[in-house]
């Protein structure tokens, strides 16, 4: 039991980061197998199909990352000060997968969603639960920042939410082109102006 | 000599169609001529591989799209107005693309940027460039936003041409991920956002 679920993890571990690396449709289950060093005889004991395993690699990746969102956004700071540290985070996670593999990966859901929304119905599904969950997350900080005024009036909460993934996915695909995580660095003056912020008040914020 | 450069031409329609549909790695030259109606053979003759043929569809893509760019952002209109035309347009090939092939194509250089950047060095370098002329071209309208009043002026004219380049790419991705190139309406008022154009400024300009 211990050395099935240790295949399993094994398996999840060597696709997540080949998935991270080259995307989905290039790979093939012999060589995630041989990467996790798995015979490939076990891997349909554990999914059903590549894209079942794609699907969990997605599933555990969000699953993770949606408990930093909630951390990050759901702390006691001032809602745009919560925002900084959602997009400080954001810059320090490409930055140290880029120390680490050499390159900036980008975002697991940006990258897959280029690849795949009009070849995989189910994974398109899934991916679009979590984007709206992410645009779900941020939202309700806006709303935090319109109500305690920091937020222009005739900001539309969730229009804003909405861009402001949008510009995280935008600056993520540039700092993976250039290999330049700064390229994130100016998400949070991005944010400002999407949220309509009043000049006078961004000095008080830093 | 005529027949030959057809092939050529059949080659890169096909290509084009084929990488827009499913990306680049997940296709074989076996497959391009297949569809090409073009006999294996003589791929070869015309591209040294598969990424010498994925560089020219990359180039013919841009010297359109430069083209269309350049018309719409140099013509006689108010800088922010050509900024609005160039997101109408942008939409409105979406839009197209989504009537003709049942699903939003998303955009070429975002597609290729983040499946092959950490793969392919010589697309990446290539794709580097475009962004970067898109970035100029832009840039250019910020800059006479700017002098004529209509720009905030704290705006680092190179930096929300930046900014505005993430922007689209962003909503892009959104549009092919939910299959809805009204994702891409919201481009304009982000512009203005963007860019500081104060409120009174704005109702002006519609």
């Amino acid at each position: 039991m211990g050395r099935t679920s240790d295949a399993r993890n094994k398996i999840l571990d060597a696709a997540a980061a080949l998935i991270e690396q080259r995307g989905y449709s290039a790979l093939g289950v012999a060589e995630i197998c041989a990467v996790a060093g798995v015979p490939k005889g076990s891997f349909y004991y554990f999914f059903e199909s590549k894209q079942a395993l794609a699907r969990t690699v997605i599933d555990e990746h969000w699953a993770t990352q949606r408990r930093q969102w909630e951390q990050l956004l759901g702390g006691g700071e001032s809602p745009l000060r919560r925002l900084r540290d959602l997009f400080e985070a954001t810059e320090e996670i490409q930055r140290s997968g880029q120390q680490k593999a050499g390159v900036v990966a980008g975002c697991l859901f940006g990258n897959l969603a280029l690849e795949l929304s009009n070849q995989a119905e189910e994974i398109r599904a899934r991916l679009q639960e979590i984007f709206d969950e992410q645009i779900d997350l941020i939202e309700q900080v806006v709303v935090e920042a319109k109500e305690s005024g920091l937020a222009g009036p005739s900001v539309d909460s969730r229009e804003a939410a909405r861009s402001i993934v949008a510009q995280i996915e935008g600056r993520v695909l540039l700092a993976k082109l250039l290999n330049d995580p700064a390229q994130l660095e100016m998400l949070w003056r991005n944010c400002l102006d999407l949220l309509q912020v009043p000049l006078e008040a961004r000095a008080a914020i830093d």
